[in-house]
């Protein structure tokens, strides 16, 4: 739990979490076990750049703290999700996928400069790790693997109840291993990951590909549950796919869960998770997949604020 | 630091590391910060069984406390390192791979009952790279992957300063990781693992295969040195199943080094360390390649004793 000052012990405690998405901007105010007390959202302006979606947030955190401080609470800790990769340690954005100007921004910095808040930022893919673990499928779970299945494939791991980060916080990108080294080329570069054959992408290409029309990933969903074999087929690698890699990660890090999130996670179970158990012994040791279980996310929409919310909880017990 | 009674502080402060292979058993006195004091050895003799196994290292304790006494220290906890699968949680060896009557045989409650002190028990995996971590080529590194090749192929992960045990205890098993879906069969009974891909088996197994004579993987790597373009070809593709396996373990957990012991381990590094380092941005995210570093193991022959005083010393460390 978080040690308190004496002057915070007589407040209620809470946190901000910030979501900093390429569509949308969240941020919410929360009780320290991550009960929302004050929601807001705002569109994310491409247009803008760094400096308009940074003046955005900054005006949602500051709207909070006020409300924050009517309500009596006292906030310990902001947390931000971003949509790019982040030097977690320095609390520095490498950059947005989505949005120019965040190169090297000190997210961190700037908001403890104006806020006076100690503050975390991370990527969204290791905040939506905390966010299912802390209040999602993964409630109460030591070792667990995240899989985040939309456009691309993001990922995380809890071991032992921690966040794995690794040496530059690059950890969890389960969607860039290799599983077929001759296979389609991969937004990275390289070939074969798992990225391009088992993402949102990947399964509309491969439908658009074989139909010889465009076609989404959610049309080869539909088409699979109404009994086309091209389009089980094409599901049917994708799902292979998704095997081999999370039977990697599970031979290496043995986790007691699986959670599949994103959009792709929300396709009806029986044409997803469920081959998907059925082929993980494939591609995993005996005693490893005995007991293995894969489940579904539960935050859906709501994954980005609070993961965010769960990253500064979480900061917060780590670093008193 | 381990946290001591009344009494120990009045004493200099000891470990009792025990490492129980298939060819010989090792029992060491050792300072808490691994300095070897004492060091006992003697062969396994698989016709005694477990029975006559466990007598042999019960002596070696206790002539070690006794000496310990002598030299006035206390021992605050012996570790044990185990040639086969252990529950390290209960401290029950599953089975051992060289000798009978081991099944489910608890021996961290015979040792506390025996000697009063508290032991940790876990498989030599684990046990070896918590060695290499703290003694040889790991030494202050928060991240890494230890690989150690011989007739199998075993590892261990080290993430944030701890070793990744997982939710059963068998996490690191990049050498049943699969590489090749359609490969030769595994000693596990799937097909195209690590393990039979670049385990020296596997390279001699090739070597006998291809040359039509028995040959083993030493001689395999001789007649690479010689310039034999079999051979070269040989060890080509057992270096890219390795890239390929290291490759996957590196972008999930994103290590800073990469150690590689074992016999195998052990080639010269023209052979084996250096065509690895070229491949392996193949299957690797270039941020995460980039400054992964990857070495030779320290601790050779010494290994396995000074991975079960590492098991001692660490776990200490956690439990006070």
């Amino acid at each position: 739990m978080a040690k308190v000052g004496v002057k915070s012990v007589m407040k209620k405690l809470a946190v901000i979490g910030v979501d900093v998405g390429g569509t949308k901007m969240t941020a919410a105010l929360a009780t320290e076990s991550g009960q929302i007390l004050r929601l807001l959202r705002t569109q994310t302006k491409p247009e803008e750049g760094a400096k308009g979606g940074f003046r955005a947030i900054c005006e949602m955190v500051r709207n909070l703290l006020r409300e924050g401080k009517q309500k009596g609470f006292g906030v310990a800790r902001i947390g931000v999700g971003f949509g790019g990769p982040v030097d977690f340690q320095r609390g520095v954005v490498y950059l947005s996928h989505h949005v120019q100007g965040w190169e090297n921004f000190p997210l961190k910095a700037e908001f403890e400069n104006r806020f006076g808040i100690t503050t975390s930022v991370d990527n969204d893919a290791n905040a939506g790790t905390l966010g299912e673990w802390m209040f999602g499928a993964g409630k109460g779970i030591n070792d667990l693997l995240y899989v985040n299945i939309g456009t691309g494939i993001g990922g995380g791991i809890i071991a032992d109840g921690k966040l794995v980060r690794g040496w530059r916080n690059l950890a969890g990108e389960i969607g860039h291993m290799t599983v077929k080294p001759e296979g389609p080329i991969c937004t990275c570069g390289r070939n074969g990951c798992l990225e391009a054959l088992a993402s949102g992408s990947a399964i509309g290409r491969e439908g658009t590909n074989r139909f010889g029309r465009p076609m989404k990933s959610e049309e080869v969903f539909q088409l699979a549950e109404q009994g086309n074999e091209m389009a089980k087929q094409i599901l049917a690698e994708a799902i292979d796919a998704l095997a081999f890699a999370i039977g990697a990660a599970a031979n290496l890090f043995n986790p007691k869960l699986v959670i599949l999130g994103g959009g792709v996670g929300e396709a009806p179970e029986h044409l997803l998770i469920e081959p998907l158990r059925a082929r993980l012994p494939r591609y995993t040791l005996p005693q490893t997949a005995e007991g293995l279980e894969v489940v579904r996310a539960q935050l859906g929409y709501d994954a980005g604020i609070m993961g965010a919310v769960a990253l500064a909880i979480t900061t917060i017990d780590a670093e008193g």
